[in-house]
């Protein structure tokens, strides 16, 4: 197999050797890969659906993430957005465009990481496309269940709320900081003694038990950080017609960013702002919900990190998010 | 606006931009673009999904094709797959990649088609994401309710069962050529002789209606004509186990498909049979159904063009499809 294309496997050879590795459908999929579309017991709630597209280059890089992250990363970023709303994810569609000269292990290794993924997080892949593409790009529709009393919205958060968030922040962006400079021994050694800041760059998460418990303990807004702590919570804002106030020193790091930042002369509160991709949940809790809410996602920490205003002052989110488009966008 | 690119709208002005052309969510919508994820009203009975990738001088060309077409296609596509298990499109989900220096007139014209298909065939764009990359890319994932007798499968075509086809074959290949060679006076005459042969290929469709009424009516086996006529067949072959003889003589031809391919050099079964992209629905129908099911999708044509067989033989489909991978593919 070794030195094998997608050329010598040809588009039918690789969606047979996908439904291989894949399995038989099960868990409410009724036809799976392999016909023209995919039927799937509906949800008995509302269904949830979120699209996410990462293209090579831009989204991930070979040289810093295998491509069994590379795949897992693709479906747990999706399940992040579902769990954001509350809700539970439980298919997978994926698109994958590839060129001929993509070696099958290549392949292989993204359906080893989505295989991965849909075990650990509760999703099925019920069905997907394959095109050539001169970059690596993967499509990914992931379907669920809304939370019981409703979805949790953007929308949602009323003055007065506090701005709190799940877990710790700035991982992603060390560990993307490291494996760009791996080529220096310090990065090595630090990368050795915090390998979950490698992990939390190249395999994503996505809190799904969370979001469902913090739901069902009724929050008024809830959003995932994928753009950057600031910017998604800048997203708040622009949906519920309110402001905020954060205190950048109250943002919980995970362990090692500080040193990170400290070695690599960035500010470590810069990376848990802007940095994105920690796919930590942001939420607007009210006052006298907030210790419910806590327990209810523990063991997990909820961190209260700030509170949301009338009227439309935004202090301690100055630092921007990821845009794709803007020039110079950081 | 001329002139205006995305680096100058930015990710987030784009996502409002889009919110703004194609309105407020409806139709069993009850959150649409803006969250982390849409809420839909689940279909009461299976639910279908499928999802597609089209990538820019892959599945399309804007020298031949103007964005409104790209972006009906995309959809109408999908739709196809959908109407090919018989099932009733509801919900759509669109992720679109492109580059800073992608003119935000040639958005505008993406999202102007996707609008006219989602009217025209009856879904609703729910949600989706936007990421830069080099080409375009769009990436559809359609969501809908399944017949109400069940699906409708590649695997059940019945050796003596009727090999059907609906409408007729060859005017997107033809539509193609003509719209390569268009620097050819000829080739400019043709096209206004023929206009339905340019549209074919550039706007796609989707048999949505007949799906579901062949469905209805109980049809074996049923799958779009969008890989080939003679690749498609094969795939119904592979999925029943069952063998197939057609009469390429007996493949109706779309009208100035034989003159093109006459002025080409090219045969015209032969654009028939290979030329894909003409998502028409290919059926198997037990011969004692065939007038109920020529009746249900009328005033569309049902055409008889060969018989399912026992065993493997393949008579009259040598002619291979697409592959994305194969070299010489074609």
């Amino acid at each position: 197999m070794t030195g094998e294309d997608l050329a010598a496997l040809g588009e039918f050879g690789l969606i047979e050797r996908i439904r291989a590795r894949l399995g038989e459908p099960s868990d409410g999929v009724l036809v799976g890969p392999g016909d023209d579309a995919a039927v799937l017991t509906p949800p008995s709630r509302g269904l949830v659906a979120t699209t996410d597209m990462f293209v090579e280059g831009v989204h991930f890089d070979l040289e810093l993430s295998p491509p069994l992250d590379v795949g897992f990363k693709s479906i747990a970023a999706s399940c992040s957005d579902i769990a954001a709303m509350g809700g539970r994810p439980q298919y997978a569609l994926l698109s994958l465009g590839a060129t001929s000269s993509t070696p099958v292990e290549t392949i292989d290794g993204l359906y080893k990481g989505i295989d991965e993924a849909q075990r650990e997080l509760g999703v099925r892949l019920a069905g997907g496309d394959v095109v050539s593409s001169e970059k690596l790009v993967l499509s990914v529709t992931v379907l669920g269940e809304q939370a019981p009393g409703g979805s949790i919205r953007r929308a949602g958060a009323q003055p007065g709320d506090l701005a709190c968030v799940t877990g710790e922040l700035g991982a992603a962006a060390a560990g993307l900081a490291l494996l760009r400079a791996v080529d220096d021994a310090a990065a090595r050694d630090l990368l050795a003694k915090y390998p979950a800041l490698a992990e939390a760059y190249r395999r994503g998460r996505a809190r799904i038990r969370e979001g469902q418990r913090a739901a069902e303990a009724g929050v008024g807004a809830m959003i995932d950080v994928s753009d950057g702590l600031a910017a998604d919570l800048g997203h708040v804002c622009d949906e519920s017609g309110v402001g905020i106030e954060v205190r950048a020193a109250d943002i919980p790091l995970a362990p090692g960013v500080p040193e990170v930042a400290s070695w690599v002369g960035e500010q470590a509160e810069r990376w848990a702002l802007g940095g994105g991709e920690d796919y930590e949940l942001a939420i607007a809790v009210a006052p006298q919900r907030f210790d419910t809410v806590q327990k209810a996602v523990a063991p997990t920490r909820l961190t209260v990190i700030g509170t949301f205003l009338a009227g439309d002052k935004r202090a301690g989110i100055e630092s921007s998010g990821w845009d794709h488009f803007r020039r110079g966008s950081a």
